[in-house]
């Protein structure tokens, strides 16, 4: 069933007229008809099962049937931080990302990235916000991912969380495996875990200084050495095996 | 330190001459010198340090100096089998299954598949190995993954597994998410493992059936919807995480 994202408070027998975007991927792209059933996500990431009442071009109104109670959101509210890479890769990360259940994603450059961003990161973040919107429509979450830019790494380390995470591939190569499970395991539910990535050529030591001297742990993923944009898709993944398949 | 697969035993103060495309690599992309270091992985996978001895054009000659005592491989043997998907999700699934520790990747029709690879088979196979290849040496892999093809799933159950997987959306619908858990958590090292994943439009309830019937075991990846070239990524990484990380 389609799954859309409507920014405003949802109730039982409410009539709703979509958005134009959504009302135009309704009858024109999927020549949806009266009667067909949708899925419509509030303000308030609540999910309701809708029935499309009228289709006129691409004015579409639908009525609220009852709330679905789905929640797919992972336990913990997780941000992914993301040296600027190359060529499709934030495409890619931010469509992935969604797809395994972050919560924010940053863009920042880093010392080993080749890519800038500064003039272009509005047009940048346009671009990948409407990856993070399709994606989280596809993957039935109940929130869109937030996409953002921050200026260096230093504005990063001003920002709380409760967990903090840097993945260094040294640390992996030194067989360091063990502090990504250690910190996720008896992690509760609604902490907020940050985990940052290098680009393409890695992070270097003077970055992972200034991260573990706010107190960001360096943790390896894996033996194996993971390109910059699939390092988040197993560090999500992991997320995902700790607080979500062994706590059921 | 680039690392290349060898396909013969090399033992200490051996000189190689090194495959012509291996050469070509070094002298014409990457502009080695006499002196640089690579790494050389022999037939038995053991990875040994090496030092270029003579550039001539694209012949390159390299002196074994020892061997490296790397082991970045899972320690169980798994199998990814992947329902035939459209545009170049197979060359992103062949890519981050390497980089994420797969033994052997497969690809076959299936119901809901709407490509077909018959005469277009052993085309699609050479290039998808040459990824293979290409995504081991950066990943420092002690083994290349296989790339096959099968023209059925009935195929495929003739094939012994000591565990065997199929990801089931509904199974994650349904809230079943501790079968993997389960299924993974006290697996011995050198299991083989075989993981069955659907095309985009996902697998259907006869092939559900067929799996389950040869002791197949239906187990959701979360309770998000994951895309066909995103259950893989999402499955390894928990593999690693089960027997590699909480482990360590």
């Amino acid at each position: 069933m389609q799954h859309y994202f409507i920014n405003e408070n949802l109730t039982n027998n409410q009539r709703v007229t979509l958005p134009l975007e959504i009302g135009h991927h309704l009858s024109k792209v999927l020549r949806a008809e009266v009667g067909d059933k949708v899925q419509l996500v509030s303000a308030t990431h609540l999910v309701y099962l809708a029935e499309i009442g009228s289709i006129d071009g691409r004015q579409v109104t639908a009525t609220i049937q009852k709330e679905l109670h789905m929640d797919v959101e992972l336990p913990v509210e997780v941000t992914i931080v993301s040296g600027l890479s190359k060529k499709n890769k934030p495409e890619l990360i931010v469509q992935k990302a969604t797809e395994l259940g972050a919560d924010h994603i940053i863009f920042l450059p880093m010392a080993r990235s080749i890519v800038k961003w500064d003039q272009k990161s509005e047009k940048k973040l346009k671009r990948l916000n409407e990856v993070a919107l399709s994606a989280a429509e596809q993957s039935h979450r109940n929130l869109v991912p937030t996409v953002s830019y921050l200026h260096s790494l230093y504005e990063l380390t001003k920002r709380p969380f409760d967990v903090k995470l840097v993945a260094y591939e040294e640390a992996a190569k030194d067989g360091e495996e063990s502090n990504l499970a250690q910190a996720l395991k008896d992690i509760r539910p609604d902490t907020s875990i940050v985990a940052v990535f290098g680009p393409e050529g890695g992070i270097s030591s003077e970055e992972i200084s200034l991260l573990t001297d706010q107190a960001y742990i360096s943790a390896g993923l894996g033996p194996r050495i993971l390109r910059t944009e699939t390092a988040p898709m197993y560090f999500l993944s992991s997320v995902s095996v700790m607080t979500e398949l062994l706590k059921s």
